[in-house]
């Protein structure tokens, strides 16, 4: 196991930072916004009545259905809170507990390429190993095209992991696409995981489907993972939750409760009422977005305009450097911190991902010494 | 995988409640007492200045230090909160990881018996495979001798689990026996996993000893696990800590940093504020059960005396009935809930673990209960 591209990237960071370095990080996947007060509050009242003895550990009763209650009026899907819905500490602990609960030793995992760094080491420690399915970029989007799927399969291959919004590279997975993913799954009898933590966050006319809402058929194949940490600025209360099959979250809960067990009870509470109430929150912060996004593809010709998420891929696939090393020269000598896309895979090569989580004085910052410091790059080895 | 015993005794319960009954539990293992208020504010407090992003994963900052602060002053022992102490999602969290890191396809793990059985199925998970370490009971006390130890021991042995004061059977281990235990794991290079939860809540001149403070050089050999859990009734908030070597540390890290991600960022502000604070709230706590254990002890003739924890043993191995069918007489017949001896192993067989970590009304109702039903079933199969 390894430690994800950003970890890795933080550590050169403190050390550039102890020599006197000023570095504006456009790296991180983490919002800046806090955690709309209604949501904070009801975890001070929750906790304050009392509400700090253990927590059922598939869920308090009254977020499982808070969440059966979002998938059906987002996603069009209905699941059982009492049988098909697990609550996870994150959607990290979801995403682990599913591939400790499906893959056996030797198993292979189909995963695009590139994508998230951090499912390749749960699949590693689940006894799997990883077949990358490489994508293609076509009009500037990043896509994973059924001949891809299909030539990547293999009769060892059990699963696919499919991410949309897809991080880093923006892509929202259209209809025709997923049903396309689907068709793969059913035939070759392959199951889904589908990671849409990014879900709430989509632009310019593209809305995230859920690959179960296009065929109703993967429901018995797939395991939905989802979190409040994007969609409610919540990424440091660690809650999210999974939806699937009665016997696979059954499976998954066994493991749930030998390790994490669980959020916190009140934080269930409040995350209950995140699901339930007022969702202006949530509107607000992806027109904020919206207009970082604007931001960057307005100051960076090379950026590629993301469905959804909060980061932009800058294309310098047409450079003859790898893009490590442009964003070591970035941050070296240009003092903006990025993430290269190998890092994702070398699907990623040729590109780097920018990150508009933050926004304000950080963003625009980030974008002036990005955009010098790429034309200077870009001089030096013309 | 098998759920706790105490999971599949709350299944029995709700259907005899679906059937009317009226049950009182002496089973749980959670401290009746709501979180201290002080520790509730300052959670609210944190969430409310904006600490809701991501936490370090090995726990922030203030905690790790906190963490060698109490380690220091409670435990005469020194780790480096840089290196080898990490924040977990809860004990239970601590050993999953441990046993993860350490123990490898076949190695066998020593484990008392009888001994809480949330212990084998992390074991299993991590591939390992369980050794019980039979106890005695010498002078109204469980013990682990060292001729037990040793008989037990083989050469796949890896690693020993000891949890002191110990659950469920309520032993302290003292500074001779804890002596004992270290020279065997040193004299067999055996791992100890020091499960230490209970710590705060001792009796009558018993004082809880981490093993790792009666020889320095377990140090290298054992990872201490434990939990703000019992110690400042905070079992909700799922926060624990473990201290170790720093490869060990580093291990279960990676395991950490791939699943739970550790508690959220404004638990860990109140946890350290729980562990630097005024200790109070603990002495307070440790009053009120030892007037409860004092109350178990003169209600119930049967009942052992515990050095520790919230849990007393009814010594019925005189009895000709298995302690499981008592149980379930007592449960079905009496309308008191405790939990047989023998769901913690075959070393458990002829006792009954009874709860006092609820009080008042539900303990008194509950004693009187198990006294008259004790009485009854005695009287019916003698």
């Amino acid at each position: 196991m390894q430690p994800t591209a950003v970890n890795a990237i933080l550590a050169e960071v403190r050390a550039l930072q102890a020599q006197g370095h000023q570095l504006v990080s456009l790296m991180r996947g983490e919002p800046d916004f806090p955690t709309p007060p209604h949501i904070v509050e009801a975890a001070a009242r929750s906790a304050a009545v009392g509400r700090t003895g253990y927590p059922d550990n598939r869920g308090e009763k009254i977020l499982r259905e808070a969440v059966a209650q979002k998938l059906q009026r987002d996603n069009g899907l209905r699941y059982n809170p009492e049988t098909e819905i697990l609550v996870t500490t994150g959607a990290t602990f979801g995403i682990y507990a599913a591939l400790m609960a499906l893959i056996n030793e030797g198993d292979e995992v189909l995963l695009p390429d590139p994508v998230y760094d951090a499912y390749q080491s749960p699949i590693r420690l689940a006894g799997g190993r990883v077949r990358p399915v490489p994508s293609s970029i076509i009009n500037g989007r990043f896509v994973l095209t059924a001949e891809a799927l299909e030539s990547s399969w293999s009769p060892a291959v059990k699963m696919l992991v499919l991410n949309t919004p897809w991080n880093p590279v923006g892509t929202v997975a259209t209809e025709a696409e997923l049903l396309a993913i689907a068709d793969f799954c059913e035939r070759r009898n392959v199951l889904l995981l589908t990671d849409e933590i990014y879900e709430a966050i989509t632009y310019a006319g593209h809305r995230h489907l859920s690959p179960l809402a296009v065929n109703e058929a993967l429901r018995d194949r797939a395991v939905l993972v989802n979190s409040l940490s994007k969609t409610y600025s919540m990424t440091g209360w660690r809650i999210g939750y999974c939806a699937g099959p009665a016997d696979v979250i059954q499976a998954m809960y066994l493991i749930l409760a030998q390790s994490s067990r669980g959020p916190a009870t009140f934080i269930q509470d409040a995350a209950a009422l995140a699901l339930t109430g007022p969702q202006v929150c949530v509107s607000e912060m992806v027109a904020e977005y919206s207009r970082r996004r604007a931001l960057v593809l307005d100051r960076l010709p090379e950026a590629m305009a993301p469905d959804g998420g909060f980061f932009s891929m800058l294309d310098l696939r047409h450079w003859s450097l790898p893009s490590n090393e442009v964003r070591r020269k970035l941050m070296q000598e240009h003092g903006v911190v990025t993430v290269h896309g190998s890092a994702y895979g070398p699907g990623g090569e040729g590109t780097l991902r920018v990150s508009f989580a933050s926004g304000g004085k950080n963003l625009e910052t980030g974008l002036e010494r990005l955009s010098a410091g790429l034309r200077q790059i870009r001089e030096a080895h013309a």
